[in-house]
């Protein structure tokens, strides 16, 4: 299994854990955890998930937990919130639910004190689901949202906002902080938006002909992937955020009106797709922000062993940072290609000094 | 590396091919049938692509090209057919469009002969274009529809076709024959609708919050990759198919509207999600699938200069050949991830090396 291991703090802050729900977030954050030396005690009302859960993560019976993880759908939070606050009323609770006005609403009308609650959204989910998929890495390098503040504009615990951060961090996660109304809309788009049109477009599928379908290839796939998402989880979470939701769906409901009439009348639609290409490239690359205008530098080579670090050699010899890298060689090729993607001014510095060493440089794009 | 394949005929039925069109399929082709013995003379009006393409093939001049391979947009096919038959008129066509009731269309009024035309459609292809983004195993497991008759009727010339098919199995495509209809309605649902989705898609992006698309996560960046497409390529491909087309729009805007009016009324949309799982269900598993078996090493490192060359060199050192690799920084992070694609075995060996050489490795997928 993965090890967890770069610099985190030597002791965690909790040691004791209590995790309601054993899916695919819950056992992951149990794996996680447990790998971390926290105690973590499993629990779930299926009770297969609770099993598995348990054996997975090599649960244990906790009497006082210091933190309880409420790992389930939304619409269970409140009864939950409850039930465990009666419990453990000395413990304090995060949930980590993707639409997050409603778990901070069921908590100002709980018995929970509202400073005692995060609320928090882990970005990070499989479209397969259940303990049998966690794993402890699905959190690597995620963002994980965390509403810092309740409903009543009463800041969190600073102990529990202390439990929640180094969490995050341990986990892998990258810690957002966000206002509930800011998350909601965010994920309407970025998240639920491409679900719900997932769905719709997998959906044409079910009156193709069977011909049709075996011509399927990875654009296909791709685009529908996410359509295989659990229906009673992702109805419940669309629902929850529908305010947010709808007006998206609209907007899409207008462009594509405005498509068909296009393709009708044998105008244009270049502008529609070009569009699109504007908003593939919004989405982030590596570094968070907006994916880099990045330079590509091809370079062929021949396809022997030695050749991808004498080449990395080169540009670490001119001091060349390589932001990205792809290598297309393929079986019976006797050539291979190298593109680098470096900074404007590094890629002329490099092909300046590749083509003076005799390599086979290509023009940039 | 692999040898390129096993159960092929010793000897190509032809040994002079001329492709005109130096983009991603064009040089495709020319890269694989290069690596079969046959002599290849790429072509392209873009001089830069022409210079990319016969380099990496190691093209060469042909004065008597027995097949012409017509690897061009669909509106200038038509052109071509034209000014290659006038030079070359002893040679046999085959084009490779994404729409085929068209180039039957304008062979049956052109001057080259309807039996020397062989129609086909490579279901492969990349959201990256160009000469640079050419791979040999481009084709490989990938289906690859021919079409049989003319427009008239008129079969296809018996040595054009066994020309076609031994350059379709050589490749490794799977060769299907279709009416030209029948294909063109095909793509209409497996391609051509999952372009205009995710295009539609991503423009919604456009007029996101910055903030918001910083939460973007793998669900987000799969259903828009194809996003990326070329504007002027896919207008024309929609354009030309827009028959078949329009009506498959027309049933996702019916279902849209559903899906807006069940969100406003609080109506559940469970059986929305699960019509969207079955038609995901229904697209086959392995036709096209082309996914190469490789093993994903993740290696976390500084993010600090030199750290790529030392790991490329490390790879060099126990004589691990890297198949593809992936460079992540995350916001925020001071470390970064590299992702080396590795045959398995390879993949073994260098874990094996790098945890005794102190590398932060993680566990292979």
């Amino acid at each position: 299994m993965t090890e967890y291991s770069q610099a985190q703090p030597a002791q965690p802050p909790f040691q004791r854990v209590r995790i309601v729900g054993s899916g695919l977030i819950g056992t992951s954050i149990g794996l996680a955890l447990a790998a971390l030396g926290v105690k973590v005690d499993m629990r779930d009302i299926d009770t297969r998930a609770q099993l598995l859960a348990r054996d997975l993560v090599k649960s244990q019976d906790l009497v006082d937990p210091q933190l309880t993880i409420l790992a389930i759908p939304g619409s269970a939070l409140a009864e939950a919130l409850k039930s465990e606050f009666l419990l453990n009323s000395g413990s304090k609770f995060i949930d980590i639910g993707s639409v997050k006005t409603k778990p901070l609403l069921d908590v100002s009308r709980s018995l929970t004190p509202a400073s005692n609650f995060l609320a928090t959204h882990p970005m990070a989910g499989r479209e397969v689901g259940g303990a049998e998929s966690a794993r402890a890495d699905l959190f690597e390098s995620r963002t994980w949202v965390y509403i810092p503040k309740a409903l009543s504009g009463e800041p969190v615990d600073p102990e529990l906002l202390a439990y929640g951060l180094w969490m995050i961090k341990a986990l892998g996660g990258i810690a957002v902080a966000m206002g509930a109304d800011e998350h909601d809309r965010a994920v309407a788009l970025i998240s639920h938006l491409p679900q719900a049109v997932a769905s719709l477009l997998a959906s044409q599928l079910v009156a193709g002909e069977r011909s049709a379908l075996e011509l399927s290839g990875a654009g296909l796939r791709d685009t529908t992937r996410i359509a295989s998402s659990d229906p009673t989880l992702w109805d419940e979470i669309l629902s929850t955020n529908a305010d947010q939701i709808v007006p998206l769906l609209i907007n899409l409901q207008n462009d594509l009106g405005t498509l068909i009439t296009s393709l009708k009348n044998g105008a244009s639609i270049a502008s529609f797709i070009e569009k699109g290409n504007q908003g593939r490239a919004l989405i982030p690359g590596k570094h968070g922000g907006a994916a880099r205008e990045y330079t590509y530098l091809p370079v062929v080579i021949e396809d022997k062993p030695g050749q991808l670090a004498a080449l990395v050699g080169e540009c670490a010899a001119v001091n060349v940072n390589i932001e990205d890298l792809t290598i297309e060689h393929s079986p019976g090729q006797f050539t291979g290609l190298i593109t680098l993607a470096l900074s404007k001014s590094d890629a002329q510095l490099l092909s300046d000094h590749l083509i003076g060493s005799g390599w086979n440089v290509h023009a940039p794009r």
